[in-house]
This record gives C-alpha cells, structure tokens and sequence, in this order.
C-alpha cells in the first residue's frame, strides 16, 4: 500500500477514535479515498495492520484491478453475507461506523451479529476527506478549468430562442469533448423571472426571452472528482432594479471571498456576506446556504453557513455561491470555487462575472 | 389532491402499519411519488388528512409549483429545524420511519426530539411503488424506446478502433436528442477480454478490436423514470467456445423471460436462469443476481435473485439480466427490461439480440 494510503487509514482510525479497533467505512467516497475501489456496492474494514474490502460478484474483477494488492476482496452474494463476513474480518474489539452514512436496518443487521461491539464513529471522522492532496487538487482543478472552457465556448447561445435544454445539451457536450468524465451534476439552467428564481430548477424547453435572467450551475467531474460553478446573464439590455441586484449580489460575494482564508470561522464568512446584503435590504432574498466543500461528492465537508462551527484549514476546496431569489421578479446567483491555502485562498474558478452577453 | 395521490397516501400508512398515525417518507423518489416534489432535500409528513413537505429555501418555490396546492410546505433551514418542524406538525401519537433509508444519525436526531413516539415502518412500505401507474409505465416505455432507438442508430460504431468513451458519448447525446432528460445510470460499455468480464466497468479510452465482446448497458431517464437494457455484440467474426457461451447465455436469459409472470417466487425465476447455465457447466461464471425492479430508481424492489422471498405482481417492472464474465477471457451479459401483465408479461425492451456487428 502506498504512504498516502496508509496515512489516510491512520486518519481514519483516528478521527473515528478507533485507533486500536476496527473502523467500517460504508459511504462509497470514503471507501474509494482510502484504496481506490469505485464500485457502488463495497464496506471497507479499516484496522491497524490489514484493509479488506467486502463487495458482490459484481465488482470483485473490478475491485481487485482498481486496489493496492494488500486490500484484501472478499465476495459476499447477500447483505446478510456481507454482516457474516465483517464479522469473520474482526473477531473481537469494537467496529465504528459511519452514523451519518449507515442505514438504521444496516446498523440493526449488524447489531445483531456482533451486538454491543457496535459503536458509532466519531463525528470527525465527516471530516477525513477535507484536506485534499496535490493529486485531488490537479483533478478539481481540471475540472473546474473544462466547466470554464465549455462555458467560454457557449457564449453565444445566451440569446433569445435558445432553450434551456438546448443550454444544458450544449454545456455537458462540450465538457465530455474537454475530457470529463461527465457533468459534476444535473447542469441547472434556470431562465425568466419563475424558473431563475427556483435555486435548483431542472432545465425545461423554455426558449429564453428579452429581458430575462439565466442561472447556469455547471461543473464537470474528472477522476470523480467534482468542480461547481454559478454564472449569471442578461439577455437583451437590462434596466432598473435587476441590474442594482446584480451589482449588490457580485459585492457581497467579492466580500465572502476575500473572506476566505485559513482559520476563518465559516459563520464568520457567511455573515460577511448577509452583511452586504442586509445593508442594501437584500437579505430576505437569499434562502439558502452560502456555500460547501466539493470533492468526490459535490456537496460536502465543511458547509458554509451561519449555524456550522466549522473553521475552515489548508486544503479545504469551498464554493462561495449567494444568490436572490424573487418568484416572479428574477433570480441569480454567482459562485466560485475556492482552494483554502496556507495563508489565503485561490480562486479555481475563472469565468467572467460580467452577466452581459455578447452580441 | 387528485385520487390517484391520495391512493398512494393510503397505500404509504397502511404498509407502513400507521393507519392511524403519521409516516415521515425521507426517500426522494418516495417524496416523489406522493406529492409531485423532485427536490433532493424534503422529508412528506403523510397522515390521514394532511401531507405536509419540510424542506429548505432552495426548494420552497419548485415544490409549491410541483405540488398539490393542498400539500403544505414548510421551510427549514437546518437539519435540526427540520426534526422541529416534524414534531410541531404530528404533536402527538407515533412517527414511522423508514429504517432502509433513514441514517443513523437521522434516527438519533429524531429521537432527541420525540422519544418513544419514533417508530419504524413496517418492511412492506419499501415496496408501496412496486405496482405501476399508467403514467409510470407510459413513461419507462418511451425511456426504453429511447434507449432501443440510441442503440440501433449507434450500430455502425461496433467495429474496431471506436472506443468505449466515444460510443459511450454517442449513445448519450443520441439519447437527449431523442428526448431523454439524461441517461438513466452511468452508461457502461465494457470491451475485450478484460473490461467486459468486469459487469460494472467504466468506460475507457480502450478501442475495440477484433475478437473482442463489447458489453453495452445502457438506459434513458425520461420524467425521473428509468430504463435498463444491455446487449453484447462481437466485433469481427468470433468463434469457439465465446460463441457457445453466449448460445447458452440467450438460452438461459429467454427461459427465465418466460418464467415471469404474476404470482411467479422470483427464486423460481432465478432457479430457471441458473439451471440452463448449470446444465451447460457455466454457473460459476454467472456471479450476480439475476434482475431488480426499475421505475423511479434504477434499483429498487423486487430484486430478482435465489434469496429472496418476493412474489411477482401485475405492475412489476423487472429487469431480466443473467451474464457470464470470466476475466482474461471474455464477458457478456443480455437484459431485457419486462412488464408482469394480469396474467404474463410484456418485454419494454426491443433492440435485436443478434450479437454479429453489421459490416
């Protein structure tokens, strides 16, 4: 197994406070983090001196050409074989789980073949992957860098009669041409005064229209690794209160990332933001987050908003992404991805934020 | 609310045995299924006179123009507000819970709030949207339409030099341009005699060549309704024993066709599938259940394997899908995706099973 690995199991028993059990990682991501297995259906067994992996005859070939040759495959046919065989790999002391990840009937069917040397892992361990690796930095890198390139290259659909999907269709084509895997997620692309002001609006045929607002959230996945991005546009000229929300909406998330940086309390950054907002009286407007670690899941550790206790560190990759929202009105949002250095951030995200479209 | 949700409400607490109390559904394509919502994040209080969906400000527009207008929402903007809106919506009398998808963590969060009124749902509720709707069978066989046509206009890639991405990229964008909203999973196509012996490979830069099997398993999604289909085709003129097994695996994949029906154990079906292949001495290479329900998930209930203790029923929509994957050697796979009629089944799936590319 290589150092890295071994250090990411060493984390694991770690943060689980296992350090001389067994941890059982459950979610996928987890499980790929630490040997590499990409399969949708796989427990890894995580202790001190042995890693082995429990999956279905599906993934075995797969399992075996995708991991270090010291993870061990076991091939269990049921979930219930899957119990049995955790069992078998640690016969005695305490196994951890993911509570946060582990089904109440998974926690039950285990509970009743090793009983009370279940335990939950600690709460830290939903943080083990935060601090990404060069390797993980390069992929969100290029990922970020194709969702900016397949945006550039679609400039010239933000014109009235283009469609949504049309929009959509374009964006994840282009991407795929660029290398990625695919889209980092259902693309949004959110037009007019009802669809762009519904956060996460699935594309529909609707063409767009002088006067509009469009809200397109692009990102691409490369390695399984995830890039996020949120650009806003006018189609045609725009006038009067859309265009005053638009420069409100830039300056406070310019704020919320000039915020960003190592040590920072993540309640600290989002009140930054509703800070701008609430000066213009913009603030009941915006209803969601302000923003989330991205990774091999796009919506992960740390999250960004005012209840979380998180502070954020080196490594930690970040969206800043505000937005306003008034059915009827309009909607927009703009958001960047951030890498948190060793002493500041940098921005992965290069797009222009000029919502103007070209003619 | 029409008649058809409130069927479903009924059908949700009287198999989650709460006839009288309240269910929390937590699981999207459940939300979905009774009351319109398609937002990652919503949790539908269903009791007898009234639905209520919690969910967060990103959502709180898209649900009300997605719902009954009679189904109340509730914003929360943050896990623990909704546990709080939970108890302030059923104030007495238990909460069933559904333990195969609720986390751990989940579970505790409730229980903080409501003690002993949690309880679990009764097993039966994970199969409540097993019986099809007109609507939901319209729609899953416009996506296996969908996935036939992409198929048979991707023919012409079947020869040597095409890679697994490139016919992967064209199968998808084929598919959008034939109205699908998406591919219904990751689209595998999996070539040689390596890749193809993996059942769930992703696709790669590898380029077919003479005498390989190429593994195409590919599905549209079309109104959050799946397909599921997979073919296996030979490049050049194959021979020898790679021909006798997919003779034997045709063979055994259209006997356990024949065996579904309504009433039918589903470890009947298996059985069938499995005794072909064992007379023939090939069994061991068949190392995955034999099929799963498809309709608002790609996998759901009932899945079709030598364990289970399910009974078909008029509605199912079932995939049919026995492969043969020896590594180093060759894999192959042929699923068919069946409707169970009143008193047999229709086959959704029409792509021809002639395995020889046209030249």
């Amino acid at each position: 197994m290589s150092v890295e690995l071994e250090g990411r199991h060493r984390s694991v028993l770690r943060l689980a406070g296992a350090d001389r059990g067994a941890v059982l990682l459950s979610s996928p991501e987890d499980v790929r983090w630490c040997c590499g297995f990409t399969g949708s259906n796989g427990w890894l067994v995580v202790q001190q001196t042995r890693a082995v992996l429990l999956t279905d005859g599906r993934y075995v070939e797969q399992a075996k050409g995708e991991m270090p040759s010291d993870v061990e495959v076991v091939e269990c046919r049921t979930s219930t074989a899957m119990v049995e065989a955790l069992a078998a790999v640690v016969v005695d002391g305490p196994i951890a789980v993911q509570e946060g990840h582990l089904t109440v009937s998974g926690w039950r069917s285990i509970h009743a073949v090793i009983g009370e040397r279940l335990t939950a892992a600690g709460p830290e361990l939903s943080h083990v992957r935060r601090e990404k690796s060069g390797d993980e930095i390069d992929a969100i890198r290029r990922a970020a860098r194709i969702a900016d390139d397949a945006l550039a290259a679609c400039l010239g659909l933000f014109r009235p009669g283009t469609t949504e999907r049309g929009l959509r269709d374009a964006l994840e084509s282009r991407m795929r041409e660029l290398g990625a895997d695919g889209p980092s997620y259902e693309t949004i692309v959110a037009s007019g005064p009802r669809n762009s002001a519904m956060p996460h609006h699935r594309p529909t045929g609707r063409a767009f229209e002088s006067g509009d607002t469009v809200v397109v959230d692009v990102g691409a996945l490369v390695d399984g690794y995830h890039s996020d991005m949120t650009r806003t546009f006018f189609i045609g000229s725009p006038e009067g209160e859309v265009v005053e929300w638009y420069r409100v909406l830039r300056e406070a998330q310019a704020q919320a990332v000039a915020a960003v940086g190592p040590g920072r309390a993540v309640k600290d950054i989002d009140a930054v933001c509703r800070g701008v907002l609430s000066t213009a009286g913009l603030d009941g407007w915006f209803t969601h987050g302000l923003g989330h670690g991205v990774g091999l899941l796009i919506h992960e550790n740390p999250f960004i908003n005012a209840t979380s206790e998180a502070v954020l560190r080196p490594g930690d990759v970040v969206t800043i992404e505000p937005g306003l929202y008034r059915g009827g009105f309009a909607g927009m949002r703009i958001e960047d991805l951030l890498l948190v250095t060793d002493d500041s951030h940098e921005i992965l995200t290069s797009a222009p934020k000029d919502p103007t479209c070209p003619r």
